[in-house]
Order: C-alpha cells, then sequence, then structure tokens
C-alpha cells in the first residue's frame, strides 16, 4: 500500500500518521520524499488497515493499493491450480468440462431431450434454469422448485450432475439437498449476503462475474464464498458491459489468462449470455478454449424458437454436437502444443 | 416493437410469423417493404410478446424496442410527479429532501451527535447503515439490529425518519416494524427476489441506481417493487462505472432530467458515493440541485479519520453547514426563475 | 512512482535493476520488503524514466504511476488558475463566458440573425462550424473557408471573438490569420500532429475531451499543445462515453472540480453535443454552473428544424435567452456564497 | 428507419412530417398507431435523410436506425469476402496472415535483426512504427523519415511488405511511394481528413478501431476511407476501453465474427497493444485465429527491456517462434473442421 502525500504537508501531522501506522503488527513502513512528491510505502500484512480511513486524514492525496486484498482465491498463497470435482465430474488443472442445456427448465420431455441430446454430444454436467432472474415482473420466472425436481430426475436419468441458479436465502435447503453445483448469477455477485451463505452449505459453487465487475472484485466475491466455508468456487466470465451494442456485452477473454495468474480457481466461459446470438456462440467457444478456459457453459435447446426464455442466444443439438466435435479438436491440438 | 426481418427471407416463414403475432389481443401490426429492408412494425400492446423469443425465429434478423416496458413506474400512465410522504417528511413535486447521517451506525453517541448536528443544519431524514455491503469479507460489515436499535433511538430524540439498507430477506419484519425509509443498495438493484418482498411490505422504498444499470433498467427495478404492492418508491443516482479512475464512479446528472420525462418518481443524489472525496460533495450536491434534483443524501460524520467506513467521503458537520446553506439559496434561486 | 516486485524475485536482478535506476539524477530511490510484498519506491523527477521499458524487466510485476505526468498544465507547478484574453474577453478565475451559435455556419443571413440574438442575451463569445467532422461520408461537411469568410462578417458585425473547429493542418494559416479561439474536436483530442502544431500558433485554444479519454488524458492533451508553445488552453468537456443510451453521452460533471484542482487551465461544459437533445440543455447548463464551469458553450439555432446538422439538440433563441437569464440568477447568488 | 412519435401529438404535424417525408425518392413510408404508441416506418432508401434534422421537429420522439449507415464496407452489397493483396501478399477469405516486428523503427540492426526471425518464424510482413502517437510530449516519437528510410532496407532485405502508421497528411507523397500497408492508428479513427486523404493514395490500408468505437462506428471510417477512393480495407481490432484496468484494454474477439457478418473486408487482430503485457499474447493470439481472424499483428523485440516503446508487450524472436508454431497447428485443425 502506498500512501501518497499531499504537497508540503504539516511534517507534524505526518509523523502523527506514521506513528499510528507504525502500531500495526508486521507492518513495514518507509517514508519516500523526494522533489514535489512525498509518500509513504507500507509492506507486509496491511489487511487491518482501512483504505477509506487513511484518506480521510488530512495530509493523504490518495492511497494506491499494491497487494491484492483477497487470500483464499489468491494464487499467490495456493500456487497449484484447484481440481474441483463434482459428483464425479472434474474441472480445473487439464480437467476441461462442457455445461449445456436450456435457459429455463420448462418440462420434464424438454429437459430430458436436452439432457440426452447434449450427453450424446459430451457434455458432462446438464444446466437448466428452476429460477430466472428477469428484468421484467412480468415475464416468466421460472418453475421454482418444480423446476428442480425434474432437474433430478434429469440427473437420474442421465448421470450427469446438475447447475442451477439460486436467488434467494429461503431456498437454500433446498439446494443444499439436491442441487450439485450451485451457480450465483451475475445480477448476484455482490449480494454478500447470499455469497457467505452458500459458501457455508460447503458444496461446489459457479459464480458468474458481475456486468462491471473488474477481476479483482470477482476474486473479491469468490473470497466472500470461500470465507463462508467452501473451497470448491468455479468463476464464470459472461460478458461485460460496454458502450457496443452489436452484442449484448462484450465478452472479456483476457480474464482466463489474467485469472489463471491471479487464482488458483477453475475458470469457464459462457459465451451464449455474453453475445445473446446463438450464431456467435461457435466461434467464441473456440477462442476461449484456445485461450485456455477450463470448459464452457452453453445454452441448448430442442426448439429455440419456442423456448420461454432467451431461445435467440440457445443452440440446437445438432449444431452442440458440431461444436462439440471442433471444441474437441481444439482441444486434441492444445494437448500436442 | 419493430421486428427487422433478414434480407431475402422466405415470405412464407415471414407470413407463418405474422400470422402467429395477429392472435396476440390489442396489437396493430404493418409490414414494411423497401429496397434492402423488410420490418414489421408493431403498436398497442406488445407486453404480452417475448422478444427472446422472437429473435429466435430464422427470418428475424432482430428486435427493435419501441415503447418502455414498464407501466407502474412510467410517466406515461401518470402523469403527474408523485409526492412520498415519509411520516410526515414529503418528498417529489417540489417538496425536497436532505438525507443526511453516517455511513455506518457505530455507536449511540456518534448517531446522535451526527443526527443533531443534521438536522441543525436543516436535513429533514436521518441515514445510517446498519448492515453493511462490503467488498470484503474480513471489513466492518455494520452492527446489524443492534445499529437498527441505536437508529431508533436517533429517531425517537430527533424525530427524525430514519433511512437505512436492507441486504437480505432474513430481517424484511425488522425493516417493516422499524424503517421509514428501506434502503436496496446498488449491488442489490437486481436481486429481484429482494425487491418483489420489500414492494410487498407497502413502505417507501429507495432505491439506488446499480453500477452498470441504465436508466430504463433502473426504472424496471422500481417496476419489480411497484409489482409487489408499494407505490412509494424513490430512485437514487449514485454514479456508474465507467473508464475514468480520478472520481470512484461518474454521477450522471442528465439522468436526473430523463427519469423527470420518463417517470412520476421523485429522483435523489448521493454525491458522496459517487465520487468518493468529501471536497467533491459540495459542487457536485449544489449541480445536482440546478439540475433538478429532488433531494440529495450526504454522508455526515463528526470525525471522519475515526470512521469504521467511507471517512473519505464524509462531510464534518461544519463543512455539512455550510452546504446546506449554499443548498438553500440555489433553492430559493431558482424558485425566482 | 512504485514498483512492484514480483514474489520471490532474484535479488541479484533486483539489484541490477536498482543500479540502474540509481543512475537517473534527482532520484530518491527505497526498496520496501514486507512478506509476500516487495516494491522500489521512486520520488523525485521520473520523468526520464520510461515506465514500458521498466515494465519489460523479469524481476518486474507492474509500475504505479504516483505523479502526474504533465507540468506546464500542471497546477502543482502554477498554483493560480489562469485568466485567458480572447480578443477582450476573459474566461477563468472568476471569469464566466457563454459561447454561443450554430452547429454549422449555413449562410451570412442564418449566421448573422443567430449571433445577433445570442449577443442580445449575454454570450460574449461566437461559435459555429465551418469544417465539420462527420461519422457518415455522404453528410454535410460544412462551408469550409467559406464558413469562416462568414464567421469574420459575424465578428466584424458584432463585436464577438470567433469560435471554431480545425479539422485539418493544412487550415493552420487560415485558422492562425482569422480565428480568435480555436477548437479541436473530441476525436482529434489525441491526434498529436495536429496538437503540436495548433500549439504553435501562439493562439487560445479550446479542446473537447475525447469521447473515452480520462481526464489525465485530456491535461497530458493540453500538455502537448503548451509545449507547442501556447499557454493558453481551455478544457472543454463534453460527455465521455458509457452504456447509458438515453442521452448521447454522458456528461461528467465531476471533471469540473476534479480539473480545478489538477490544473490552472479554465473548464467550459459542452452541454448541447453531450446529451444531444435540446430538452436537456437547461438543467445541465445549470448544474453545471452550479458546480463551477467557468463557461458553456451551447449550440442555437434560428430555425431548428432546418439545421444543416444536430438540429435536435440547438435551442432557439427564445428559449437561450431564458437560460441565459437563470445562468445570471445562479451565477449572482454565488457570488454571494 | 423509424420515427416514434410523441403520444397525443397534434395530427396535422404529424401529416406536415409525413408529406415533407413522402417527396424523399425510393422511400417507403407507412404510419403504425396504437394504443399509447405511435411511430413512423421507413423502409427504402433513407441515406437522404437527416436523422438529426428530423429529431428537431416537434412532435418526434427519437429516431431508429434500422438499415446500416455505410454502403461500400457492407456485405450486404458485397457479399463476398474481400482477398486485399499487399505486394504479393494476400489476406482475407482464407488467406491469414501474421504481421510481425518492433513497435518502433530504432536502428537498422534492430529492425533487420528483427525482421529476419519474425520472417524465419513465418511472419510475411513487417510492421515497425516510424512516427510514433505517445501521450507525453515529452517521449520518444519515433525516428520519422529516418525510420521509413530503415523499412525500406528491410523490405529489400527480407522481401516482406511493410506495414507503417501515418500520422499527418504532411506525409501522404512518402506513404504512398514507399508503405505497402498503411496503417492508421486508433487516436486517428475519426481524423475524418486523413482518412479521407489516405484513402485517395488507393493503396491499401489498416485502420484500428478506436477505443470507445463501436463496431459500426469502425465499419464507417472504413466507409470514409474507401468513399476516398480504396477498396483495400483492413479492420484491425485491438482493445476497446472498459472499467477493467487488469488489462490495458479489453479485447473484443466477438467483433471478430460481428465483423464477418456486416462486412467483406478482413479483420486482423492486434493482441499486444490490446492487453500491453506480452504473456498475455500468447492465449489471445490462439483465440483470435480460432475466432475466425484473418491475421495477427504482433511486437516483437530482439531486446524487449532496451526496447523504447513498449517493450512490456513485446514477445522476444524465440517465443513468437513457438507461438507462430501454435497458431499453425490450430491453423491446420481448423482446415479439417
Amino acid at each position: 500500500m502506498i500512501i501518497v502525500l499531499k504537497p508540503n504537508s504539516d511534517q507534524l501531522k505526518v509523523n502523527t500518521l506514521k506513528e499510528q501506522l507504525a502500531a500495526t503488527p508486521d507492518l513495514v513502513l518507509q517514508e519516500i520524499v523526494g522533489e514535489n512528491t512525498a509518500m509513504i510505502g507500507l509492506a507486509g500484512d496491511t489487511s487491518a488497515i482501512d483504505r477509506d480511513n487513511l484518506q480521510s486524514y488530512d495530509v493523504v492525496e490518495r492511497i494506491i493499493k499494491v497487494s491484492e486484498p483477497y487470500k483464499l482465491a489468491s494464487r499467490r498463497f495456493h500456487p497449484n491450480p484447484s481440481v474441483i470435482d463434482i459428483n464425479g465430474v472434474k474441472i480445473g488443472d487439464g480437467n476441461f468440462t462442457v455445461i449445456a442445456g436450456p435457459c429455463s427448465v420448462e418440462s420434464e420431455s424438454q429437459l430430458l431431450s436436452v439432457a440426452k441430446d447434449v450427453k450424446a454430444a459430451g457434455a458432462t454436467m446438464l444446466r437448466g434454469g428452476a429460477f430466472k432472474p428477469r428484468t421484467s415482473p412480468y415475464a416468466f420466472t421460472g418453475l421454482g422448485l418444480e423446476g428442480l425436481e425434474l432437474l433430478k430426475i434429469a440427473r437420474q436419468k442421465t448421470g450427469m450432475p446438475i447447475v442451477t441458479e439460486i436467488m434467494s436465502s429461503e431456498y437454500l435447503d433446498a439446494f443444499a439437498a439436491d442441487v450439485d453445483l450451485i451457480q450465483i448469477g451475475a445480477r448476484n455477485m455482490q449480494n454478500f449476503t447470499l455469497l457467505k451463505q452458500v459458501g457455508a452449505l460447503k458444496k461446489p459453487v459457479l459464480i458468474k462475474r458481475g456486468l462491471s465487475a473488474t477481476i479483482d472484485e470477482t476474486l473479491m466475491a469468490c473470497e466472500h464464498i470461500m470465507a463462508g466455508g467452501t473451497t470448491e468456487v468455479i468463476i464464470c466470465e459472461r460478458g461485460i458491459r460496454t458502450f457496443e451494442t452489436a452484442t449484448r456485452n462484450t465478452l472479456d477473454l483476457s480474464a482466463i489468462p489474467v485469472l489463471k495468474t491471479k487464482t488458483h480457481l477453475p475458470v469457464v466461459i459462457d459465451p451464449s449470455h455474453a453475445t445473446g446470438y446463438w450464431h456467435l456462440v461457435e466461434p467464441l467457444s473456440l477462442a476461449a478454449v484456445a485461450a485456455g478456459a477450463d470448459g464452457l457453459i452453453i445454452e441448448v435447446h430442442n426448439n429455440p424458437e419456442k423456448a420461454l426464455c432467451d431461445g435467440a442466444q440457445s443452440l440446437t443439438p445438432p449444431i452442440f454436437n458440431n461444436l462439440m466435435r471442433k471444441v474437441n479438436m481444439i482441444r486434441a491440438t492444445m494437448e500436442r502444443f
């Protein structure tokens, strides 16, 4: 942490600040004064220092963070990539996983049909929304607990672990009992209460990066979950909001190699929600694989024109099958690198 | 709503689409075909039409929304500005209100001291966080229910209604019983479950615009709350995320006049969180007033250097008092316009 | 400047880096090593150090700038606000100026009519585009040198100094001879060749912030102009690009007080281009004045429905007159603060 | 184009507007009126209609563009992908090209050394800056015409066509005579005067997307160049500005498939400038290839620690060689798709 001092600050006040800081244990403190600049450098354990508080000191111009504020999620303290095991399906450190299924669970026949198709094509986990966040209060918001029951049937019939989004703490027990990989949506990425509660379930969690979340904030959201108790967190990049309107969001594939240096947690990419258009899913899925993603999460619907939500971004099973073929070819090539 | 058709689409498929749309009640449908462009215009009640679903039709290039997707929040259906009464304090349609207080409730003496000072300066509602969203799981997260008790004491001693943030549905009953104006924070603006639950309490709600929320999305969040049951919603602009780093966020003051044309709900501005620096609070407060804001929400702390959060953006009572004097002068001038 | 070192770096390599840095004159260098963090702090004159070059060292994790990279534009080295005199019209340090006129110069009668109207309302400089940047190559691009002649006539008849945009170095001589305040548009804010050439004319320059330029980059563009030779630069905030689509751009009024702390140069606001809608011009003009702007630049057209460009954002003369009345009332109030 | 009318507009005024529009040749006009919405749909040739002008009509709420505003660059009117031949090196429609070389030309030995290395690794064009845009007026701005001479020597010795950036119209003749592929930098993407002048040279042009330019605006910049005279334009995506700070910019790889549907022009990716860090260049290069890019432009330096600019993002020749090997493997796999 660097404390940049205001020019011509009263040295007595600076000394007061330094004395207060010196009381912090395990902290190395160094004042650096040059013409037109003065600052205090802090190394060591700065976690007990409140940045906002420091900022309010009269002599302080601004505070610059140097070390990352997360520990459990950090690769610095956990140098080997984590492998997360979701009921037998592994992800991370070379274990590549494709999660596929419909945007929302609509009926048993729809779900089973899609589930069988994506399994046949090579997907190893089944996604499907039972509780759906919708921007309009008048839109279809999912089948709720009934949807969860249908997912359980699909799991039983296909053997695939199920992934679905939790939107409220009132269903924590149901998710703890029935869901293999609990998803936290982009809109709830900073719903800190929910993060902690889900972390306390000690089950695998997939968290989506918020639409305007930085990579570091996404890692802090993981830290909240991990501070709750679980060690099994998967990060999902699903597009950030920019001024570009040709795609729903802007998929940030640079986040893959950046996250690999910052964290040991696996990274999956959601090209369906990021782009909003099914014909963009294939090129961006292949790009994500080539950039080193640990997995993909893709929407597949047996009849996109009749889908109750997000039909425009859903692949049909044959198109998904063709995508899987190409993904596997790229993966095989990368193994020969 | 406009459905832009792909060039050279099969007219049979276009006709199928038109027939399906024609079944929707109260809808006026018109195909417009020119060289190189073909589209279907839809006027009337398009609320029953699923945009995502339409987008997945083979002949559809893209969908353009024309009418706004909110009704309860819309000025079109409610042309007069709403006045919201919070235990005797009115806001909206010329009733200007300043909400002030510390970022977080820290102790009875701190809260009472600040409360008396801001009341003396002219604030009419008291803010103070009992539950604090913090990006770090290791930071101070507020006194919780104890903080709520202190707010009640401060209300009793000063007569000011209290404003505080709800972060989780587990405290709905406590907020329903004790809080005059329930705040929903920027990070929970699309926590749709919470929006609906808070709306169902039928109490006044102050909702903060999300960091990357458009104005229309903010109004949709109001619509969720209003669909829950209440009619008393106040919108708070508190800065959006951009590439600029000199301020914490970029305060979007254009949102004030834009919201005035789109909605009947009152608009308040939070310059403290938007900018992150106390010395920017005065110029932006005055600017917000001049742009037509219905109110301000400002952080005041009796000892910012010792504040447990956000000290850097807090005004001291004397500085707040001076700001109020200037705000009142600008307000008085505007009344003579 | 802070050089954050990679964890567990080879100390020999760190020493090599330090020795190289030690050779830089007037530099204070300090290594700070704590558990899990090591960095080198540099104070003094860091202008000779190439950040990109440092970043490529093996032991360097990243570089953090501490002091601002501009000198001529910086308030640190020029503590008093500059007053710029444009043929008798002063701006800065309490001298408030309104520049008004049509988006583009269309004809002598149009220009003279608008010029007289805005002068009568209290504007003291006349704007009007002779060379117009247009996103379409097929749109009207201005009358060119003929437009410059019309501006000269208008100046002669009204006595108002003229402000107009230069788009290419081929007209440097014409602008040097005839234009009182040379405008550099947002799209050319980083056309460094043009900046230097215009600076070398030693005439007053008004530079618009680029659509995605930070405040510091805008100040660096001023530095380029000032390094060219002139000391008279005015900064114009005209909206930045964000995800919001209700306005053309997002007017960043926080830039006013931020710029006041960073630079001695005057700051004017362009609410016409920022918002794109004439009915938003008044509230944002008043807000800009209240936030401390040194001036406004506003589009006025005698017949917006017939304007050859940007009619939607132009005020009619009576509306402009009414705005000026309110601006003056706010200004008078602020003088009594 | 859709003209959304204000609610309850005076029908006489609407009729006046319709009559004026009806005078435009080749235009199909249709009024669509439903409860609470009224609009006028326009199909056919809307290029002669001035959107800004329409917006200023009293009855008009807003204008929505439907058809794209570019023609020469549009795939709609030129359905086959263009192949551009740069002195024997082809790019587009399956012809993949890697452009490599140092950020700036520093000396003959540096340039020749890098040129030979990148050629040996498989690059087919040589890049190198002779004129460098720098945010600081005090930084190294390139060798200028001397740099151009060195590039010519390198071309002669290696046979590779040369790519370099033009920053000002004063060097148009030199670039016309000596440069094979003229680059227009991101900062000049909307320097419309330069675009037209470069287009008039009728030589191949590589234009970089501006930092805050939408895909459609980038295509409009191509349209400016093509309206100038040339048909040979290559689009380069090099990152857009967002709130994320872990990378210099956010590389928008979705732009590749989006551009493929909108334009016939080839698309190349610049991962070096987009990310700002050499270790991110490989994963994003491979991702760009997998997403369907027609080429890459990559910075390579024989001694990054001594580079006069952008050393941090430059690959060494051995790392570049390894990258080329992987790029070729991915390309070979994609040919078997």
